[in-house]
Order: C-alpha cells, then structure tokens, then sequence
C-alpha cells in the first residue's frame, strides 16, 4: 500500500494560491487513509501551503495583498537571486499543513480549502501527501 | 477506543487567546495515549491555534497588539463580510498544532501554554484534537 | 526502540537561524524510522523551528532581518521580561515542523534546511524529535 504520493501544480503568475483540495483528497482515497493523519508537504523553499477560506477568491487575494505588504519587496536584501520576500513569505505561512481523516472522510471545515502558495512563480511545483494511518 | 475529540471554545471578544491547555489534556487522557502525537486542529478560517508563554497574560496581550499592527484593519480589501484580517491571521499563526506525547504525558516546555486564537469574535468554536499513537 | 531524542543547540547571538538538518538527520538514524513522520518541536517560547534555503547563508539573514522589521522592537508591550518581540516571532515562525521519512531518507526538498530560530539569546536550547512510524 503507497504512503507516499505527490502532486503536480503549475502555477501561473508571481504570486498565487492555488486550491489543491481536491487533488489531496484524489491521493487519500488512492493512500486508503481510512483514520488518520494526511501530511501535505511543499519541498520548495519559495513555496508554501496553508488552509484558508475557499468559498469566495477575494479571501486569498486579500491574504496575499497583506503578505506583499507585511513583507517589503524593496529592502536591504542579501540574497543575490532576488527572492528573498519569497523566502520569507514561505517560512510565515508554513511549510507543511496536516489534515485529520476520520471514516474515509477529510475532516476540514465547512469553508476550508487547501492551498499550495506560489511566492516566486510561475513555475512548476509539487507537494507530497504521506498517510499517517491511526 | 477514540480516536478524535471536539473541544467547544465560546469566545468573549473581537481578538483573543483561549488557554485550552487544561482541556487538551483532558483529551489526552479520555484517548489513552500513552505515547504519539496529539494533533489540535481549528476547522475555522478565521480562527488559529498556537502555543507560546502562558504564565504572564500579558504574553498573549503583547502577540495580539502585534498582530493588530502588522495586518491593517483598513486596508483595500476585497472580500466583503470585512473580517479579511482574519483570514490574514489565521494563516499567519496557522490551524494546527502537534504535541508529542509520551509515557502519557504530553510534552509541553515549562512556560507552554495551547491557546485557541479568536481573530473574528465572538463565536462559539471547537477545536479537533485527533490522537496518533506510535 | 526509542521514540524520542533531545538535540542541544547553544545559540550564539540575540537572533540566529542554526541549521541543526544534520543532528535532525542522525536523530532519524538513531530513531531508526524506515518510514513515518519526524516531528521537530521547540519547547521554548522565544524559539521556533523553520524549514528554508540552507544553501546562502544570506536567505536566513534576510529572514531575520525582515521579521525585525515587521515586529518592533520598541512598543507598547506590557510583558516586563523585555522579550515580547521573540515570543510574536516565536508563534509567527511556529514551534515546530514535520518532516516527512520514506526509504530510512528524510524527505527534504533539494534546497531545504531545518534550522533553531533563536529570538532571545544567546542561550542554550533543545529541541525534541519525536518518531511516528508508518
């Protein structure tokens, strides 16, 4: 049985948050998780993920209008490829998000969506999805 | 045996930090873990959990006016229930945490205290706690 | 089997990122973890734990630097120990991460370290890893 899947996502613009609800839980049915924990994991170091308002888009634009304004693009920056807001942008939002699975089911709340967070695309990205069965 | 527990949070203001420590606690007994994680979840979008000091109030005063400063109230946002910086901080401080627990016992730092995060209150909430045993 | 180990770190400066991927690395050998979870955690509350770009050391200074910025040093903080700032940047940054572990490997992206992030030092710290096997 797999423990371990990973999904593919292309991400269009600068910035973006991109809802991967339904391929996460397309890899918990295919890691039949049926109690437990699914890790959803951005190995990218100017990427993210975090569970947030899904119902109206204005919620993710309005996160990511904050974030570029919380974290200057222009600054005394080290870092010689350009991106550093990108890097810490990652590191606010997170990493890595766990999600319960109860009877088969995902337990998110009723507005939650999972989001993969692009901070220095457009590119090609991934997440893995690991079953912690319980 | 259990495998998940809700714990109801009513909340009392706008913004505020709920010490639910004592009550996951509770949880750890009631789901007999005696060694693994335990994973408290917040299915709200405008709500968090995170850990940090508990013994002074003033800890968690200081984290919120911080907050207040950092995600503007007024701000052009588009997202029109108007409680956008809620969503903001939610992701910010982010929906889950995990705490190890071992020889039944959860494993907290001396001063570490799990505080529910009301960012859009007040609301009657509940938090997941969800045991993974190793 | 064990199932949990203690990692030193003594931090050497008010604000450090300390890579600590190689003792987290060792820890999973000595956890001998074949395939599972391994859960970093912070038992501080003026320290966190962040995954980000190991590579340049400039990634982590320009993190730091922007964290300075955003949380103010000088404010109206309450908490008279004088570290309010670190215990903001603590819950901003998160007390802890997960990696996940499949084939004995930790499964880390190509760029990215673990790293102590000390908010109030210098000072010696320990964070705890813990094994969820799968």
């Amino acid at each position: 049985m797999a423990e371990l899947l990973e999904i593919d996502i292309a991400t269009g613009a600068q910035t973006e948050f991109v809802d991967i609800t339904d391929k996460v839980k397309l890899s918990a049915r295919q890691l039949e998780v049926k109690s437990g924990l699914l890790i959803i994991y951005c190995p990218h170091t100017t990427g993210a993920v975090t569970i947030n308002e899904g119902a109206d888009p204005a919620v993710k634009r309005d996160i990511i209008a904050v974030m570029n304004q919380i974290v200057p693009w222009h600054f005394d920056y080290r870092h010689l490829e350009g991106n550093s807001p990108a890097h810490v942008k990652a590191s606010l939002m997170g990493e890595s998000v766990q999600v319960i699975v109860e009877d088969d089911r995902l337990m998110l709340g009723t507005w939650q969506k999972i989001f993969f967070c692009e901070f220095d695309g457009p590119r090609k990205r991934r997440v893995w999805v690991k079953a912690i069965r319980s």
